[in-house]
């Protein structure tokens, strides 16, 4: 009840520091006989991982996921699957000067408001590498909603700045994000400006923000509950408990508060087998919170990264004005490695709506 | 667990249909020894009823609410406070006709896909009159709120259409966004502009989204939790579980990302009475998911109705193709009337977070 | 997480004072499309209710369950099932002077401790009244698990005093018990004796205390959790939730202990139909936590009533000793109405480790 | 929501095999600036541990915690505390003969039931391996408070077969019970008739039950829920939740049955410093579901262990009947090391309502 635990029925706790010993997660509730292995988490942790080429964070970790529980014999036993991820490169030392300022727009002021202390080295949970988690426990549940529904989940860097891609959300597949390579933008050109803003801004010291889009396929109609759970409200709260993300958006979103209602509608039409579905998707996929069976389409704002290399003012602990320089390892924008860490996030919502789903009315 | 239950310690439970007897909330984990009785839900009610003016439908409610447990003596008990609102309006027949067409936009195909039914008579839970439920216990937090730490929270129109209102959020007061009348916006050009719009999409028999934007003031620092239960994301969760709520964001939100992280720091600086303030508030009052002390900021996106007066083109249950003219009552622009139920939202946001803040490091 | 909710998928929230306006429940979670309505609440509300014979209590309540949401056309929707009981009798008078002093063995000392006030009238929520919403929840719990899976619920009166009867668990039925009477055991013997010490102890002013035994048949093996809500720490959870209840035992329970393993353990065989069964039951229909198909055989304790009319000493508010003379209206013996509600426990927890088991592995 | 997590506020999740790679828990919800290290952890884990001496099993584990996160310069953190514990000492192959036949009175049969599938080695999370996690988070919890309140916490063994001990539950201490070395009982005459019965039944090849009794000193009155969360239900889950505890009761229990109410009421009076105590505590500490500041007092019933070593009739996966006889490592009975299990699931109880009386009502 401390916020460490995110779904019902797929149930994930995260835990551990940035620079404590280690990191990791509890998944409670993965359905039995899932195959399953720490292959399996690999390459989205390797997706994450920062130090992997210039648009991030110099800072080598090796991220290699262990499981200690819940799995035996290759299959998912039904039980808690414990992930543990060493933390191999700690520096808690390069923390020390600014252990006693707040840093603007971190959480240092506000984690010594509400414990009365604050972490003394990065962050503590408050560090994106807390993501590092998230994203194992996201490779199960897509794991499992790619076997048991064929669901798809693909995001990718729609804007980086004011830099807008241009990407048919229906047609990109995951594969086509991966050939863009690190900057996970499937639309070449804005790729190619993306880079070099995010290029330009680090050389400035400076950060830029961004935007991601995320589209799920494959989720069945049904997924999601009225009122208070409503898919994009358990989806809108997956995303902003996001380091730095600061907007949701669902379908037409903002843009479409401007357009009339008989233009907004998404008409009914019989598609392929006789299914139901809409000739638009306005709706993004989620009608009355429920999905309708047409692909969920959402963005995520995130603000640019807090740690720059400008001077800035600032107060200490004692109430003492001073400037902070910050020093250290950090990447220029969150987005290009957010997008796995959106993908994840989006599978726990729909792993645990599935379940929720299938207490109610039954069924595979 | 299945979505109609709302905060962890401060915990709301709505139930009821538009058109069945009644409906109502049970909300468990007020603390005790607050006065209460029903004339302070009648305010928020009476802002959110239905029928008062040409902005809305015509329907007639009268909203009364009865309280039947968790207060004595004018004073609750600490046990759970059920509200309960009669139906005095219901209609069901006059929703006969559509009983087995898909209504586009509408919830009546995915409950269809999720219940293996849907409601017969004007959609069941995912009508905009649950929110009554949601109003009358937003109204006992925000009692509690303002009584124990003079929290304020208020809300209003802050778009239209492509109308936008200038309004300064710092010093926007409850009785201001009051004296604007039924169309909550502060800003009186705006105001008039925005009444004309949605007047003339009436006549239209067409509709118009919007955006709600909402200030909190007083929030005490610390309220929030790292990781799930971010301050944010729990506001995202609140907001996007509205009817018709498309999108969310908080501070500069997606206008942000388009900025230097240089920028987009809010700067911390001593304030009266040697408080840690910041000297711009980008962050929306929450860094690191907790509150910062200063005002929170967000703001929530509306899609037009889904019912407006135009033919439209849909399928029925059986798979043909009909054309669907609604009849009835319906607003043709949401946000005016929505506005306190942002306010409630945010009151049980504020409220939980206080519960879990004090159970976490204890105090009054 | 007031302790007013129990359930995690089929889930009941309960709310209402003994001598307020109302009580009443919602049941939130129950699949759609059961056939339901008051009727099917009704028989077990009058089962419990006072004043309907000389072994209780002369209150007089109709105890009329109206439902006012969650049922369309007679058939549940899948959305919250609100369940009202208007208070009829209620007489708060009656309790004033008492309304200072502490009644042994009550939890007058207890809520002024816990909330800083004390209910003025009858006791609050710890009134055997509240349990009447569980009773009208249990109802729908009951038919949801007898037409999904044929389960059977019986209880009945097992001891009062030192008199205990002789039951074939495995053979009674509810006809069985409801032809005994008020006295709710299906001994003919054992009722006759337990019907005069329940009527000579009244007539001496006094009361005592009693065991309800309930077997549970039709359970499907696979039903509980490993770990902390093995079925057993479920029902045990629900039974000592009870008003006056002091003790659970499952299977071979509290006897169990002075036994060998080689005679204790079950053995098991081929059954009917070749399916695996044991050939005794001392594990009570539960293994490592987990329903193995045979009958769920368990017991419950009850302390004697608090209240009788012989004078006892106790303090008051400003700590001054007094002599306490009980008036009013009272059982004798709790345990004939309390075999309903124990009945109504067990369905509510069988009812949520089915939807559970649904979800976890999938099915009917 | 699969059974793994105990507690709302102060929030334990459990993970592990017997025979994987590791077990631990996830403590979440502790509030900030405790001092606790993995000495902490270590004195009771040793307790719990077996291999120690003749009464238990031959497995040498060294049970060493490791905690990953949470706590910082000896502080806990108020973020999640993740303790490790790696099993050295697995030995899935010791268990292969029996991986087609189902064990009685084991978790076998219902873990097939159940999940399709069943642990191949050694009983998954139904082996009392598992405790060791939720020792180490009980640890956690009792210093909590001790030093919060004062809270003392001891069980010790009151009885095994039919031999009962005699123990003054408000005078003995956690060194008395110490003293009495591995067999966990502070009534000397008792403890050495226990012994050489539990002996003298393993040189038999069999095993016996017993019951473990526990007193908490200095709970603050007002701890506990009225209705579902009473103190005393919270308890009983937690002790039903133990592998092998087949029964439960406070106070009086199912002795007091056969009492009368003018007997078994705890008058009120005022004690030292002014407090009201009762004179008498057939109560248990417990009225109306809350604590009453006198000793809580219950017992906890445990079946003979099911692993003896006489020849058994059993049926195997096809359905043949078939004879088993164990081999391994076992202990003839589980109470002497289930003493201080039961300890620590009461701390875990009294930790989470001290945080939920907390939030209700604010205080230290």
């Amino acid at each position: 009840m401390s916020g460490n635990t995110f779904g019902h029925l797929f149930r994930v706790t995260t835990f551990g520091e940035s620079h404590g010993p280690a990191l990791g997660c509890v998944i409670d509730g993965c359905p039995p006989r899932l195959a399953l292995s720490e292959d399996d988490l690999q390459p989205d942790l390797d997706r994450r991982r920062p130090g992997q080429h210039r648009l991030s964070t110099a800072r080598k970790e090796g991220d290699r996921a262990r499981i200690l529980s819940g799995v035996a014999d290759g299959l998912t036993t039904g039980t808690p699957i414990a992930v543990v991820i060493e933390n191999e490169d700690a520096r808690p030392k390069a923390y020390d000067e600014m252990a006693t300022l707040f840093r603007p727009s971190h959480a240092d002021y506000t984690y010594q408001a509400k414990y009365g202390h604050r972490a003394r080295s990065g962050g503590g949970r408050a560090s994106a590498r807390e993501t590092a988690a998230r994203v194992a426990a996201g490779a199960v549940a897509r794991k499992l909603l790619a076997e048991a529904h064929g669901v798809s989940i693909v995001a990718w860097v729609e804007q980086v700045g004011d830099l807008v891609a241009r990407v048919d959300g229906e047609a990109v597949t995951r594969e086509d994000v991966a050939a863009s390579g690190p900057i996970q933008c499937p639309d070449a050109d804005a790729a190619a400006a993306m880079t070099a803003l995010i290029e330009a801004v680090r050389k400035d010291g400076d950060t830029v923000g961004g935007v991601i889009r995320c589209v799920c396929t494959g989720v069945p109609a049904g997924l999601g509950d009225p009122v208070f759970d409503k898919l994009e409200a358990r989806l809108a709260a997956a995303m902003l408990g996001l380091p730095a993300a600061k907007g949701f958006d669902v379908g037409s979103g903002f843009a479409g508060v401007a357009m009339r209602g008989s233009a907004h509608n998404d008409p009914f039409a019989i598609g392929e087998g006789g299914r139901v579905v809409t000739t638009s998707n306005r709706s993004g996929g989620i009608q009355g919170g429920i999905a309708n069976g047409m692909p969920l389409d959402f963005r995520v704002a995130f603000k640019p990264v807090a740690t720059h290399f400008k001077a800035q003012e600032t107060v200490d602990e004692a109430g003492q004005a001073v400037t902070f320089q910050a020093k250290g390892r950090h990447d220029p924008c969150v987005v290009p490695r957010a997008v796995v860490i959106v993908e994840a996030m989006a599978a726990l919502v729909l792993a645990d709506a599935w379940l929720r789903q299938r207490a109610a009315v039954g069924g595979g």
